[in-house]
């Protein structure tokens, strides 16, 4: 690598010009957010203009049959790439950023080398990953799951949403299924850039997040069947109130993540009454439980602390309890060599960095069951996502794309042993 | 009086049969429970064949502004009725008996007088008065507070539900807005006939409750706004979570209940998070706070604990918070002259019975506003009401029916001074 490479940078305006662009298909009138859920229309427009810039920039596109789309420069490589990506899909009220700025921003690198005319010991790849938000089709980080072999495509060609409609159908619908290999190329290394989601760098002051691995995420729904009575007629010690077990568990999870503290979050997010009336005691309640840590061992004693305290908060209560779980991710560790890589380059660049967790799933945690893997991020301002509201500031956005640059590079240069 | 109005009694298989054909309006599906919110067209239904009833036994019917009907019999009479009566609305998931029983049993004493061709120096009269539930719109016992002067009927008519409809286009819908005067007649004296929904009886092994008097009511509204943020990202000591503040307080006001003892009871019966999903904290949360007690001061006092507790939970997570006051009511003595009346008539009857207070809202407390006022009360089985469930023995129906005739007529022939 000469003097060029280190001195290489991206195109700021030529990227914001993009994310704006992208941005205005699936635009939540009134609101800079955006709604492209997972193969509707508005993803299959957000998808064609996407594809339109990798093609004018000569890459070689493949897509395969769960509709993810892998960009390689140079066209004629056969060795396996640095690669980077995300996705475009969004939730129902997402924002400008969540998925496309790693897409955005790996294209950005790629025109950037192109320009620069360098020659890399290794090619460069960005790609987008179908569904990874799981918004429309469970569940979320599909694509990339397929991508590594974690789930056969015909699965999940098959799933559902909420109106019944197949994956199979709408990719066919849209015309983004093509004859990719699944599971797809074994990348040399992956390494993705993505908006925080959350309020710590922007709470410390930094730029730059080097991301160690993924927490392992635990979700339990819980159904408490008690005794609808009138809430005036029924004396305490004869009530049987499934809200007051499920007040009791979200009083005691919230404790619990502060006593274990370090990484451990927990959220009651659904609560749901039946019948939910004024001066009816509820007779039954929906809620669920969100548990996460980087450690699976204390996540693990999370959960078993819940579970025990929902038990007996129920016995008490003389409520029944029963229980789902929704889903369960044991943390991932990414690659320590590309983390090192990560935190060098924000060094280099004279950019703040911290090392720390990812609190929410990416594309990148299924990659990193394949190959070295490791991600970037950008402070969110106030820790806002999957929100209209969602924004990060034009100059974390070039610092981010600029030390994924510069890893990339150097990651086109690295042998793993 | 004769020996032919002491041994007057009701027709036990009549008034069963139109229980049963009143529930059919507005059953829900494979329960025997009814759904029959206030000026739905299920209630319009519930009112016509209530109406026909009496238009059939020649009582002479009136209907005011906001819908209530009551018949008088004989039909000419201008004297002060002794009046009974509840209501016909249901919640959402109500019984057969909650409300109809008193109007139809009221119906039974009035037609039981008529078979038997007795003579009595007063009229007598059956009711029914709109919205008692308050399910639909706030605040409960809506039509027997506008009867008895306590809200002009113009504010209530303007009063919406969760729709924005209003009462007055529903009235007017349904064609329940009558001519008769508001306020309403003053009875001579007001006795209902009303299921316990609660389990006191039952547990005792008691037939008939002679109520003393209605708990006071304190209905409060409480919107909880936070942030809504990114469940795996948002470390815990950066969090806004209305939902933690809304447990918090339903574990407060349960342990304040108990503390309190005798008759204090809490109910948060509505708890309800926006945007309700597994892995978001919630933005907002809507729950109510049902406070109720004999004592107005005790009353009072856990009004101000709860406030307290919710300002500063609030306070410490950082959310805002708005409430009001949806309803409030001061706890009711019945007159002591009807309490007796009713004590001994069930002991006339060979019934056991008890002195108690209601624990739920009833349109004779608007009453005892007006007039010499009493209750009578009859067990639910397992103390369940406001629930499909609901269910009160045929042989319980009967006795608190013969109660309520013989405790008419010997009001019919009572003066107050």
């Amino acid at each position: 690598m000469g003097a060029t490479v280190k001195t290489l940078s991206v195109d700021k305006d030529r990227l914001l010009q993009r994310l704006v662009s992208l941005g205005e298909l699936g635009a939540i009138e009134g609101t800079t957010g955006c709604a492209r859920l997972a193969l509707t229309d508005e993803d299959k427009a957000g998808r064609d203009l996407v594809l339109t810039w990798m093609t004018d920039l000569g890459l070689k596109i493949e897509i395969d049959g769960i509709g993810n789309v892998v960009a390689t420069m140079p066209h004629d490589s056969q060795s396996p790439p640095v690669m980077t990506g995300s996705h475009i899909d969004t939730v129902a009220t997402g924002g400008q950023y969540d998925g496309t700025l790693g897409v955005l921003a790996g294209l950005e690198v790629i025109e950037s080398v192109i320009t620069a005319g360098v020659e890399l010991r290794r090619p460069l790849a960005v790609g987008w990953f179908t569904d990874e938000e799981g918004a429309r089709f469970a569940p979320d980080m599909l694509g990339s799951l397929v991508y590594v072999g974690g789930l056969a495509v015909e699965d999940a060609l098959l799933i559902e949403d909420s109106n019944g409609i197949t994956v199979g159908s709408e990719l066919d619908r849209i015309g983004y299924s093509g004859p990719a290999p699944i599971p797809g190329r074994r990348p040399h290394a992956y390494v993705e850039l993505h908006i925080e989601q959350g309020p710590i760098l922007e709470d410390e002051g930094i730029t730059i997040g080097v991301v160690e691995g993924v927490q392992g995420i635990s979700w339990t729904e819980v159904k408490l069947t008690g005794q609808s009575c009138h809430a005036g007629t029924t004396p305490m010690r004869l009530r049987r109130d499934p809200g007051v077990v499920a007040s009791l568990v979200n009083v005691f999870v919230r404790e619990l993540a502060t006593r274990f503290g370090n990484s451990q979050v927990a959220t009651c997010g659904v609560v749901t009454h039946v019948p939910n009336l004024v001066n009816v005691i509820p007779s039954e309640v929906t809620m669920t439980v969100d548990l996460r840590n980087t450690d699976e061992n204390l996540l693990r004693r999370a959960e078993a602390e819940f579970l025990e305290f929902l038990r007996s908060a129920a016995q008490a209560e003389n409520v029944t309890v029963s229980s789902r779980q929704l889903a369960r991710f044991e943390p991932v560790e990414f690659d320590h060599r590309v983390i090192e890589i990560v935190e060098r380059q924000a060094l280099l660049a004279n950019l703040s960095s911290r090392r720390m967790p990812s609190g929410a799933g990416h594309d990148a945690q299924m990659f990193a069951r394949i190959c070295p893997t490791g991600m970037v991020f950008v402070p969110s301002v106030n820790g806002i996502s999957h929100n209209v509201n969602e924004f990060t500031h034009p100059d974390d956005i070039e610092a981010g794309a600029n030390v994924l640059l510069q890893t990339m590079l150097e990651l086109a240069e690295t042998d793993f042993s």
